[in-house]
C-alpha cells in the first residue's frame, strides 16, 4: 500500500450495510422488474437477487450461503455429472428450462446406477430479463428436485449484457451415490443382451419443437421430461442391467452407437418394437426428421442381461414412467454398428445424426 | 407407432457409423475452423468436439464418456460447489476464463477446509468461435488442474447461435473432502477473532478491467489467480480458523460484510495492514474505485482464534501465495458491521458495494 485508500467515488460507491438474506427473512420479492448488470456485481444487488431465489429451495445448506455446501456421505462410489441447458423457447408443453435442467442432471446420475443425493445450480442470466420469469424458472427447479427427492444444495448468479445471453441460461451439476454391487457403464455391454427401452422415444423434441420461434406447429405431446431414478432402482434390484442411457441429444441413434461404440458390440433393433407416439410420427414426417435421432428427456435404454430381461421389463411397466417400456432389439458381436429391421424385414443401417440436428432441444 | 418409420431426410440426415472418440484414438485436430452450431446436436459434429477437448485433460475417468463420472470416496463429509465464469476478455494478464474456472472453484471448496477431489466443466459456446481459442481453453484448463492437483472427470458442451453467447461461458463444479474435525463456515467467526489475509487485495479485477473493451490501460500487474487449497490445509494445521472466504465479486468489502452478517459479529479494519499493491491503488484512484470493493482471486481472509493467529500467519507466509500475508484486522461482538480504522485513526463504514460495480470480472 503506497498510501491511503482512495475514498469511494463513482459506481462502487458503497452505500449499504450487512444484509440478511436468509430465508426466514427474505428480501421482499418485488412484484416485477428487470435484471440489471449489477445483480451480477458480487454487492448489495447481488444479494438481493440471491435472496429472492434461495428461498424457493427451503434447503438449509443453501440458505447457509458458504462458499460450497457441505454434505455426510457414505463411504463408497460417488457419480458426478454437469449439464448446461441452453433450450429455447424456455417453456415448452410439459416443462421448462429450470424442471429440465433438474430431471437432465438426476438422469445422468440415474444413468450410472446412482441415486441422487444433492445438485448444484449456475445461472447465467441475461440483463434485461424479468424477475417473474427468473422466479418462474427457480419455481419450476424446486418442485422438479421435490418430485426427484434431491436437494439443491448449491448456487451462483452471474449477468451478462444485453445481447450476451439468450434469457437464461441454466447449469445442474449433481451428485449421487452408487449402491455397492451396482456396476453399470457404456462399455459392459455384452452379445446377447437384450435392449429394453422404458418409454415413447422423440417426445421432449417435438414438444420443444412445437413452440420454437418460426416453427410453431400444434401438436397433441408434452415433453416428456421425467426423473428415471426410481426406474433405474427398480430395474437394478430385478436384474442384471450392464449399460444405460437416455437418448437426449441425438436420440436414439446417437446413444446406441455410443453404446455399440464404447463396448464394442452390434446393436440390431426392430423397428416394430419401437414407441414412436403418433403426434411424434407425424411431425417428424413433416419435418423430415428421423424420429431416432429426436431426443426423449424421460426415457432410457438398457443392455441386460438375457436372463433378466423379462424380469427388468415386469419392473419398469409397473412404474407410471415405464409403462410402456418394451423389448426393442439385441446386441450382437462386434464391429461396432447399430441397424433397424424394418417391418418388411429389411435392415438398414442406424447411423450418427450428423449436421446441425436440433440445437438448443435441451 | 402408427407406422412405418420415415426415411430419414433433412437436416437429420444420418450419415456416419460409430467413431471412437477414446484419447488413445483422439480424432485429429483440424488446424484451425469456427465452431458450428452442429457442434451442439449431439451427433457426430458434437463428438468431434468432445474427442478434440477431452484428450487435453488425460483423465480416464473424463475419457470414458459416461452419463456421470464415477469417484471412489471416503465415508465424511463432502463440499460441493458450482461456478459459472463469464470474464470479458476471454483472456487477461496472469490468466484466461480457462487456469480462472479452475482456481475459482478449487478455492470455493478450499473456503469450507476441503480438500478438492474432482471437477466438472460445462462449455456454452457460441456459434463463430474460433477452434483455437477453444483449445486454448481446454489446455489452460488442464495446466491449471494439474497445478491444483485436481481431476477434471465430467463435462458437456453446448452450442448457442451467433449472439446467443459471448464466446464462451464455463461452469465448473467442484467436489472435495473435508478433513475430520476441519468445521470452518462464514457463522462460525466469534469476537475476539483475528482477521487474517493472506495476501494483497483488488489484483485480478484491475488485471481484467486493464484489457476490458474501452478500458484498455496500461498496468504493471498480472491476475493473482491461484489454487488456495494447500494454503488453507497449512493454516488449518497450524491453527484454529473460523471462518474463510476468497474476496472475489464484490471484494474485501463484500465477504466482510458477508461473514459479520452470518456470524452477527463487528469486525474492524486496519487500513494501513491492508496489502493494496501500487498498481492497484493507482488503477483505482484513476477509475473511482474502491481497493476495497474489487476482486482478488488469488488471495483469502480467516478468522482466526486470537491464540492461533501468529501460528497461521507463519504457516502461510511459508507457502509463495501466502507470502504477503498479514493480519489486517479484528472481530468484535455485534450488532453486525464492517468499519475500517484509517491511517489518521478515524472510523469510516465499509458497506456492501452496490450498483454495477465491475460486472464480468469471473
Amino acid at each position: 500500500m503506497t498510501g491511503p485508500l482512495p475514498e469511494p467515488t463513482g459506481v462502487a460507491a458503497p452505500m449499504e450495510g450487512p444484509i440478511d438474506v436468509s430465508p426466514s427473512c427474505p428480501v421482499p420479492l418485488a412484484p416485477g422488474g428487470l435484471v440489471q448488470l449489477g445483480h451480477g456485481g458480487g454487492g448489495r444487488l447481488t444479494a438481493q437477487l440471491v435472496g429472492r431465489l434461495v428461498p424457493r429451495f427451503g434447503d438449509p445448506e443453501l440458505a447457509r450461503l458458504a462458499d460450497a455446501a457441505t454434505l455426510e456421505v457414505p463411504a463408497g462410489r460417488l457419480a458426478f455429472t454437469t449439464d448446461a441447458f441452453v433450450v429455447q423457447p424456455l417453456a415448452f408443453p410439459g416443462g421448462d428450462i429450470g424442471s429440465l435442467a433438474v430431471y437432465g442432471t438426476v438422469n445422468d446420475l440415474a444413468m450410472m446406477g446412482a441415486r441422487p443425493l444433492a445438485l448444484a445450480a449456475a445461472f447465467i442470466i441475461e440483463e434485461g430479463l424479468d424477475l417473474a420469469v427468473l422466479d418462474g424458472v427457480a419455481v419450476s427447479m424446486a418442485e422438479a428436485c421435490r418430485r426427484a427427492g434431491v436437494r439443491l444444495v448449491a448456487g451462483d448468479t452471474k449477468v451478462v449484457e444485453r445481447g450476451a445471453a439468450d434469457g437464461i441460461y441454466v447449469t445442474t451439476s449433481g451428485i449421487g451415490c452408487i449402491p455397492p454391487g451396482v456396476e453399470v457403464g457404456p462399455e459392459r455391454a455384452r452379445p446377447g443382451d437384450v435392449v429394453l427401452c422404458s418409454g415413447p422415444i422423440g417426445v421432449h423434441g417435438i414438444a420443444v419443437l412445437s413452440r420454437r420461434a418460426g416453427m410453431a406447429f400444434d401438436v397433441d405431446t408434452c415433453s416428456d421430461a421425467a426423473p428415471l431414478h426410481e426406474l433405474v432402482t427398480a430395474g437394478l434390484a430385478a436384474g442384471e442391467i450392464h449399460a444405460l442411457r437416455d437418448p437426449t441429444r441425438g436420440g436414439l441413434a446417437a446413444v446406441l452407437n455410443e453404446l455399440a461404440g464404447a463396448s464394442g458390440v452390434s446393436i440390431t433393433v426392430e423397428e416394430e418394437a419401437l414407441v414412436v407416439p403418433g403426434p411424434v410420427a407425424a411431425a417428424c414426417e413433416m419435418l423430415g426428421l428421423d424420429p431416432l435421432s429426436v431426443a426423449g428427456e424421460g426415457c432410457c435404454v438398457a443392455l441386460v442381461h438375457p436372463d433378466s430381461a423379462d424380469a427388468v421389463l415386469d419392473a419398469w411397466r409397473a412404474q407410471p414412467v415405464g409403462a410402456q417400456a418394451a423389448r426393442i432389439g439385441e446386441v450382437g458381436e462386434g464391429p461396432a454398428t447399430v441397424r433397424l429391421r424394418t417391418r418388411l424385414g429389411a435392415h438398414r443401417p442406424v447411423l450418427v445424426p450428423t449436421g446441425e440436428l436440433l440445437p438448443r432441444i435441451c
